[in-house]
């Protein structure tokens, strides 16, 4: 397989609380259709893409919860994403609430994120680590973040996979703030992240640093690429939805760390960059050289 | 002591081979009295100020190596430093070639930082621990880069001190491009980092990469800065030295990852920040809150 990619990033704006999945779907199934136009091989798609960011309402009904989630993927609902692919000879990403028995038969619900092949084969799976939020219904808030309430932390570690010519790995928004995150998938000599954000230009407990966001999203993912020598992919679900401001700022970055293609507005927009994956050698193979420099001996704190 | 602090860094332009130590002491108390005059309390200086950056020379004759090393601290020839910050009242890091005899009576050398309070006494050490460059003479590089060879890994960790009215730590040049370096720093909550770099603006082995110097230098610190919720001060030996250009960029950063102070030449410039650390508390009880968003258990290859 190539190791160039031309890689197209799927930004999607607002989806309104009662917006059918069906409606999203066909967004998706639409930028998916042009991305094909200009040949790519990958769509990436936000966190949480089928539905409205619903961590930012307090609910108690769990039924009421358990609406946002997907029980099973492909659903009816979300097999046309699937059909598309293979229809237009694309792989794509994207994120979803994952709500599944385990083989103890106990109810689990994961923040994931896939990766599909055009034929539909499941390339890789994660389930968001790093939970930002909260656990209880703070009422100070003008909305909530109430990630830690209907998630349980992801329990797939950070996996890399071969796919695509090269090797993939996945984080999903919060995650790409943590040096931690992209490391792990450097240290399985990742080539590729892929990550979808939901980020509120409102952060409630500093809100000093709202102007900061877009600056956030970018320095974090952008030193995440350079630190590792990875193609970086950061994917947002833009623009006002259901009064709450959300940043785009979606963006391909190079293993350099420079932002090579970006989105210039809050709405359904695709970008694409060629990307080839043999560039990730320059930074892997000298600055970066893990083998040659690391010293993971004085890093014990790292992990306790 | 006031948690806010006027902090000056001193950036130097370059320093020849047959440069005295007397000659550059003079530049840097210079800078010093300047730093008073703008009621600094602390000064920053550069790694390996008292002399031209020796490692990009082969040498072979270890009492050639060793000229370029302090035995004692202070010196005969650095004690001006001393005695200037005793005189002005202002505390000052910088960075030297620490030759020394352990408790073995093995000789051992280090790429040492040392913070030094307005009365002469040593607040923090720190010896590198991520030397970049080689071991062996590659001739076919247009300079050597030996920092491999001249100097052994740091064998103290990298310690944060109560000192100046907050929590301080310090790194060297390449320490500042690991991510694990600010987070080790960070776990111990530092909140003012101290980094002095000679950074060639030529990189041999991926010099498609030298454009891109300034924007690694920043994008490292920043990044650095943000995701540990510390000040950090980062400041350059600079320009053409024995015929190798060096990046300047000195730059004094918030904790939330604005530089807030830079440079502007490649020479002798002194530049100023007033520093509020509990500034720190915005980053490191929220977003970066350790405690309540660090998955450590998911860490574990971080220290393989």
């Amino acid at each position: 397989m190539s190791r160039t990619l031309v890689i197209a990033a799927g930004q999607l704006g607002p989806v309104a609380r009662k917006e059918k999945r069906s409606s999203v779907v066909s967004r998706m199934t639409s930028l998916m259709e042009t991305a094909a136009d200009r040949n790519a091989d990958l769509v990436v798609f936000p966190e949480l893409a089928l539905t409205t960011f619903f961590p930012r309402w307090y609910m108690e009904d769990q039924a009421e919860i358990d609406a946002f989630f997907e029980t099973e993927m492909p659903s009816e609902e979300t097999l046309p994403l699937f059909d598309a692919a293979r229809r237009l000879g694309l792989a794509f990403s994207f994120g979803f609430a994952e709500k599944t028995v385990d083989d103890n038969g106990e109810t689990r619900r994961f923040n994931t994120s896939l990766l599909v092949a055009p034929d539909g084969a499941i390339l890789l799976k994660y389930r968001k680590i790093h939970l930002p939020g909260h656990r209880e219904n703070e009422t100070w808030r003008p909305f909530q973040h109430l990630e830690k309430r209907y998630f349980e932390t992801g329990d797939l570690g950070f996996p890399v996979a071969e796919a695509l010519g090269g090797r993939v790995g996945m984080c999903i928004c919060n995650d790409r703030r943590w040096p931690e995150t992209f490391r792990m998938l450097g240290l399985q000599k990742a080539e590729l992240v892929l990550l979808g954000y939901n980020t509120p230009v409102h952060y409630p407990p500093a809100p000093e640093h709202d102007h900061l966001q877009d600056f956030h999203n970018h320095l974090s993912m952008q030193a995440g690429a350079y630190q590792n020598g990875t193609w970086v992919v950061g994917v947002a679900k833009a623009g006002c939805e259901e009064g709450c401001d959300l940043i785009g700022g979606t963006c391909i970055i190079a293993p350099t760390g420079e932002i090579v293609a970006r989105c210039s507005t809050l709405g359904d927009e695709l970008i694409t960059a060629v990307c080839n994956l043999d560039r990730c050698r320059e930074i892997q193979d000298n600055i970066f050289d893990f083998a040659q420099h690391r010293q993971p001996r004085h890093y014990g704190l790292l992990v306790t």
